[in-house]
């Protein structure tokens, strides 16, 4: 989840740094877990079942996160949900059963409450599972939802981040940079966010076909984002990626993990991204956006090139959004390139960093 | 999870009503889904598989559940997974695997949050499961550890609360009152914490001796109380309680969750309840705390008066705290009484309530 203020990337205390260090205090350990900390959900292997269950978890902050006065309620229920859902679609998983811890300060009225559970039913109801349980507590300061989701893999395995190989197809499903842009415009205008209340409810997410259609598009990706649920069944079952994340916290951070994860490098084309085709921001921007923009959900993965163009063609007929080859890997481990008008240069790396201080 | 700053309790919003209302806004539904909110773990199960898995979340926020300058983060590491592993405990059942999500502000140390996972590390190797993954990230004010643990029942089957019948024998197992006790001299003295952190790491919980030695027995049971993982195994594979659940809101606030699910009312006399056997603190202050003070995680469970004797000369054979029984189960629904020098009275509902307001 990538919070609604920015920060510069610092090594001294990065997240992946911050990782590895906690990695290294772990000691108990237990038989079934056979993907742990590191790929979207840990991977676990019960005795006597064959398909194995996935869970994860993820939180959402206000002040971090999200604004309350740029949201309702209602979309700030369904994306607690369907942030956790995408990282279950991550790993071509389907989402069962969620708990969620609630706290909040004293200020939030039991209306408030329901209409939050109310978002997150609609999301359940959408993109699958149900609300099991969890807790409700007070909290120093703000709204914190923190949600887990346990899931199962739609095919017999799920798809992690490490499968990838050198001449894979690198693939995304879904717009890149919308949502980025969408925050964009909170930050300058705000939103009246209950016409995007009754856009959600109403369930018509078209491609737009005018500017200002886009605009509020942009807006509807970042407060109310989608996961990519029957696509990833789709590629589950019919034909599991090579490799598969979501890009939640911007194509060029994801792709680089994906690429560390499998021991490849990578080479994508610009005018491949499935970006926003109007332009609503200064062209540099949008170019930012479109490559290290965070929280689309939309899904990367790799398909061995025989099987890239039908599966494609498969899954386009079955997606209201773009579904698009946009490079390929590479056999050079951690390389990066972006090809523009012709010319490859390295791909910078940027992403938000929660634990980046500016230098 | 009580925390740390008392609320009197009012209807208008507890938390009851305001669990009836969320319920009231899901519908949502997943076949695997046996039992969902009002227990201690949500209860699915999965096709083909013949014991259940068991779901579970809790948080503690800084300042509402703790004080970061009473603990240690190796303390508060510890305290997190064993609230949760007590969870599961509740409903003998088995800790698996744990999903972490912290949030903190920008003042903490990288050392700091290694120690968070090195206690939340020996707490999993002491009491079971591993740490699978989670999420970090920023909070807007003070550190917050959201955790979900997965498990299975011990036995064939979770014990749930509602199966409590007329005429079964009440016991508790393990203190109570003590974390309450703790927690008031913290608020009085604070804490060299870091001396409990040893007595925690060399996992000596011997029965004290001396009213100094209680003293400091009820501050290790409120920064690190311990689940009842192996009464809890053993009750759960070879003697079922008809219902259990653990105390973490206080004892009388939880005996009336227990009755209202299970239909019942119930008796108990006040001279069998495991308190601290000195004085601590004035005497209607330490009967307070040891009738309404929370975060004991004692185990709270009915047992068939014909199994009862038998079954807690076992556990007492087994245990370094003390296994009792407190009273019985009545048929008069919601009538809870309390007997103290041998005259019967109502017992007085306390516990905290995170959403009553002062009236």
């Amino acid at each position: 989840m990538k919070p609604i203020r920015k920060q510069k990337k610092n090594e001294s205390l990065s997240e992946s740094v911050l990782l590895e260090r906690i990695r290294g205090t772990i000691r108990a350990r237990e038989p079934i877990l056979e993907t742990g900390i590191g790929d979207d959900c840990a991977v676990l292997q019960l005795p006597g079942r064959k398909k194995p269950l996935l869970l994860t978890t993820d939180i959402l902050n206000e002040e971090i996160h999200f604004r309350r006065e740029w949201t309702t309620p209602f979309l700030l229920g369904y994306k607690s949900l369907t942030v956790n859902q995408s990282d279950l679609a991550a790993m071509g998983g389907k989402p069962l059963v969620f708990v969620v811890n609630l706290s909040f300060t004293g200020d939030l009225s039991a209306s408030y409450i329901e209409e939050l559970y109310r978002g997150m039913d609609l999301a359940a109801r959408r993109f699958g599972g149900a609300l099991a349980g969890g807790d409700l507590s007070r909290s120093p300061k703000g709204l914190c939802l923190s949600i887990a989701v346990l899931g199962e893999p739609w095919g017999p395995r799920p798809i992690l981040r490490s499968g990838a190989r050198p001449g894979d197809v690198v693939c995304v499903a879904g717009w890149l940079g919308l949502s980025a842009m969408g925050l964009r415009f909170l930050h300058q205008e705000g939103a009246r966010a209950e016409s995007w209340e009754r856009i959600l409810r109403s369930n018509r997410r078209a491609t737009p076909s005018t500017a200002n259609g886009w605009r509020n598009r942009c807006l509807l990706e970042h407060l109310a984002p989608e996961p990519m649920v029957s696509l990833s069944r789709w590629l589950g079952r019919q034909c599991p990626p090579t490799a598969m994340m979501d890009v939640s916290d911007g194509l060029s951070i994801d792709l680089a993990r994906l690429c560390e994860a499998s021991g490849t490098g990578c080479r994508v084309e610009m005018d491949r991204l499935p970006g926003c085709p109007v332009h609503l921001v200064p062209p540099e921007e949008q170019q930012h956006a479109l490559l290290h923009g965070g929280e689309d959900y939309a899904l990367l993965f790799t398909l061995p090139p025989k099987k890239a163009r039908r599966a494609l063609a498969a899954l386009r007929a079955r997606s209201p959004v773009p579904v698009v080859a946009i490079g390929e890997m590479s056999a050079e481990a951690g390389r990066l390139s972006l090809v523009k008008d012709g010319k490859e240069s390295e791909l910078p790396v940027r992403g938000y960093d929660h634990f980046a201080r500016p230098a």
